[in-house]
């Protein structure tokens, strides 16, 4: 039960391979585009200095637990991109995403995210923790 | 019930980004590199000319109709990556794998990828067609 | 003494590294990819279909012979980049492009491609070939 | 008046684009790690924690000034590329690496990279400072 957004972009030559399709792989970084341009558009920071909500050090991002996606036709250089974002489920440090592509109309692609909020403290691994209620908040909607 | 595999490769610079760690995203080109290792191991072509499978054009390769991934914990630039490639599926036109992740023996990841054999003919759109026999017996080992 | 263009764009993650900043490789994406919305904003196809232009088969597109960059001050996730373009020179079958890269008036890049018009036929090599005139015509403005 | 170095590696699909063969960006990613090799072969780090080499935090490592390709000749999916790397010049602080590749003795690319030793600190602009002399003795060879 939450938000949802629209994002579009075009594909470039970059994103292309040697099929002469888009790669697999740049479904990845769409998605995680869309995601940060989402959080902008409800006023939220990508990344958080640790400073600023509680941290003595480091940042807070959102690294992936799990990525996937379903690849239902071929895009190809230049094609328009329209991309659905949803927020499929907050948990107490997870947002689920879901993405759909299409380009005039047509399917394209299905994608899923799970990304956890994490505090990144040089030299220490990723530490998951509870998403703050002012980002629950807009993330829900 | 397949064949299985192990590929072995440092992370590169390029695989990283500003959280300090590896993008997820670069798992995606890791798990297809294998896949192609493994394919030039069983002596097999990774793209086909059509010419050489019995098409009268284009080419054969194997493009992807589903990819995921699970991130585990984090691997950072320098690492030594060991990839474990296993055919879990072989149906008539699609192939799945999975992929293990790790490094110095810790778990970093978890893929699985499906690929369809398709003749991928200029200006069209990619056609899944039939693996052919001698291709299913060196997969499935 | 050509035509000049000028896009935007912001930084995406999977253009930073671990060293926390943009990584370098990414402004020859970007420089790419401006020249891609220049060659639109003329009205002008990136990749011309052969048959479009006089061949019999393959596709007339713009393979670099040279590219390069200076880098002046790093740039960051998030940031907002003004790229200008600029056409330096146009020869029978090449053209010069020369790129400005800066985030809020700041100079951070600047960079330079020599693009070649090429027949790619399957199978065969890039063939360079003289530009059509109606193209050095847009490009000369 | 330096060492040299060669590596090899094979042409990945993620390098290739729709044109067919391998896009032009990747000798730069191609660059970047073989001069990391030859770095790892020279018993060096690429990255220095601040703290063995006298800085009190931070990390040092070699942003790039510099960096051009000079494009012979195309390289495509599954080609062996060989990379010949040397060290053209060490100066206070910077390092100008030449590369050349080819594939099966046909010369595909010519590069040149200028890097920079930096000290990189959280928050800050990379910080050039004078190479050390165990390194300056180790690339000069």
């Amino acid at each position: 039960m939450g938000r949802s957004f629209r994002a579009r972009r075009r594909v470039e030559f970059r994103d292309t391979d040697a099929a002469g399709i888009v790669h697999f792989s740049a479904f990845f970084f769409w998605m995680e585009s869309a995601e940060h341009e989402f959080l902008r558009s409800l006023g939220l920071h990508v990344i958080d200095r640790g400073a600023d909500r509680g941290a003595d050090a480091g940042e807070w991002s959102w690294p992936r637990v799990s990525a996937s996606c379903d690849y239902l036709s071929a895009a190809r250089f230049g094609d328009e991109l329209d991309i659905a974002v949803a927020v499929a489920a907050v948990g107490r440090s997870s947002v689920t995403y879901t993405f759909s592509f299409a380009v005039e109309g047509r399917p394209v692609a299905r994608g899923r995210v799970v990304a956890v909020r994490c505090l990144m403290r040089p030299g220490a691994g990723p530490e998951a923790t509870a998403i703050p209620p002012d980002i629950v908040a807009r993330l829900t909607g």
